[in-house]
């Protein structure tokens, strides 16, 4: 059987053919400028392919919230040709199929869970930092949505002594993602995080930063795995520092299997950033299939 | 129909009789000494009333993973005689009806979902303040578990400038149970809640501390609302207090109709302090009729 799958980014539209095993049979990158511009194009990729469904993973805020009035909706975004556009029924209307739509990160831990590093599992969080900071939750065996969905890149930090820069968030000074994100590497040392590899004082600092963040996510959310995805998480030298902060933070409090084993627990994405793309494509399956409740 | 409920704490063991309307017939409490001492009168309590199941939320950690091998056991707790107690056992067999369980907190969030303030909602939060902090998550119409339960309370806040007194918290320097508990206040003003109650400096620091947890909780959970339960919650004071901060740390940022109406969307606790005992009800009433799928 076969699926459309959208992953919209805010600077390029990643589209792709795939079947009911994840497996991307085609794709198609067009650079993200205006609804005017870039519906059109996406929709002719679509059309007489055979989809049976359309999953769309998307940046936001958007209204993922079904009954709600403004469900699909793209909300008040800085990329202000899309804001308040409406990203599904155009796809409904052309392609005549059911779509299935997330945020982008809900769409990854969707990839991740449907047939990566989380398959099997019911409460994950997978979370990307890289020009943003993002999370997706799988919560009871479903995407959280809750009054909107999480926007968990902007919990706040203590920010650390020995960090002058600031954040680059507009909203926040002392948020995950004016702390912790690409931009907020760049504006503090002046490089990007490639470039800053060898150096060890940016990755200390930033793996605290996350490790922070991870400690309250995992008393607030209790996920059975993390997953790191994104650019910066390209630094594979994270991974043990983010451990090693998130157990001495813990202080033994927490005192789970799970924690035990941190080398499984707290882990790289594992689908050659295609998660989202993946996930796009579980979500063109359930849009076919699944009731889901709203409501208890 | 007839359930037993039993919320049980660390100082005191709750039990009732209740029907499906959450109506409570008959109650007893007593002190929670031993294993030993404590579940006889409870057993004795229970029998012969003619309930169909018997509903525990009780004080943790507590393995409520339904399938772990320590499933039913009360963990690592400071009270010494119920370390590894198995609390759900005893009863299944002294009383051979289906034996709900969940946490104290997670009770109490099913208490106000199904009877309170939160009715229809699927993705709340339940927060209780008082002598510990502990929060019940309802996530997609479901109790949050993941890997064990949320320890939310443990969550790390950013100390305030005015506030030498530190931490009550064996484990966190800078947890929100360790710097905004009972305990804590007590610590720092030398007095308890209530006779601090005219103090507004006292309000101004619980308030932030409280409004910096919840801002971390809402980005992360998106719930839909919270409630806030627990001995210092009786300090109505606090509720303006924080939904102001709450607003102040979100500056515009998530632009949600609930966060317009904040006055309805972080609220006090509508059962008159017998949500846990009437959520022990329902999580019986859920023993008898749900099957609770762990897994995806």
């Amino acid at each position: 059987m076969l699926f459309g799958a959208l992953e919209a980014g805010g600077t390029k539209m990643c589209c792709a053919i795939g079947d009911e095993t994840g497996k991307i049979l085609e794709r198609m990158t067009i650079p993200t400028t205006t609804p005017a511009e870039t519906m059109p194009p996406m929709i002719d990729f679509f059309k007489g392919k055979g989809i049976q469904a359309l999953g769309i993973a998307t940046f936001g805020p958007v209204d993922v919230v079904k009954g709600s009035p403004t469900y699909g909706r793209i909300l008040n975004t800085p990329k202000i040709p899309w804001q308040f556009f409406d990203i599904v029924t155009p796809f409904e209307k052309a392609l005549n199929v059911p779509v299935g739509l997330d945020t982008d990160v809900n769409g990854s831990c969707l990839g991740e869970v449907t047939y990566g590093t989380a398959k099997g599992l019911n409460c994950v969080l997978y979370l990307t930092i890289g020009t943003g900071i993002g999370a997706g939750v799988l919560a009871n065996g479903r995407l959280l949505h809750g009054m909107l969905h999480p926007e968990a890149g902007h919990v706040k930090l203590k920010i650390s002594p020995k960090d002058p820069a600031g954040s680059v968030c507009p909203f926040h000074d002392d948020c995950m993602e004016g702390l912790a994100s690409g931009p907020s590497i760049e504006k503090r040392w002046g490089a990007s995080a490639k470039e800053l590899a060898d150096r060890p004082e940016v990755w200390e600092l930033e793996s605290d930063y996350i490790a922070q963040a991870l400690m309250n996510y995992i008393y607030t959310l209790s996920p059975q795995r993390i997953i790191l995805g994104g650019g910066v998480m390209h630094q594979e030298q994270l991974f043990p520092m983010i451990r090693e902060k998130v157990l001495a933070y813990n202080n033994g409090y927490y005192d789970t299997p799970q924690l035990k084993d941190i080398d499984h627990y707290i882990v790289p994405a594992s689908l050659n950033d295609d998660q989202g793309l993946m996930g796009a494509i579980r979500l063109g399956e359930l849009a076919l299939t699944e009731v889901r409740p709203e409501i208890l």
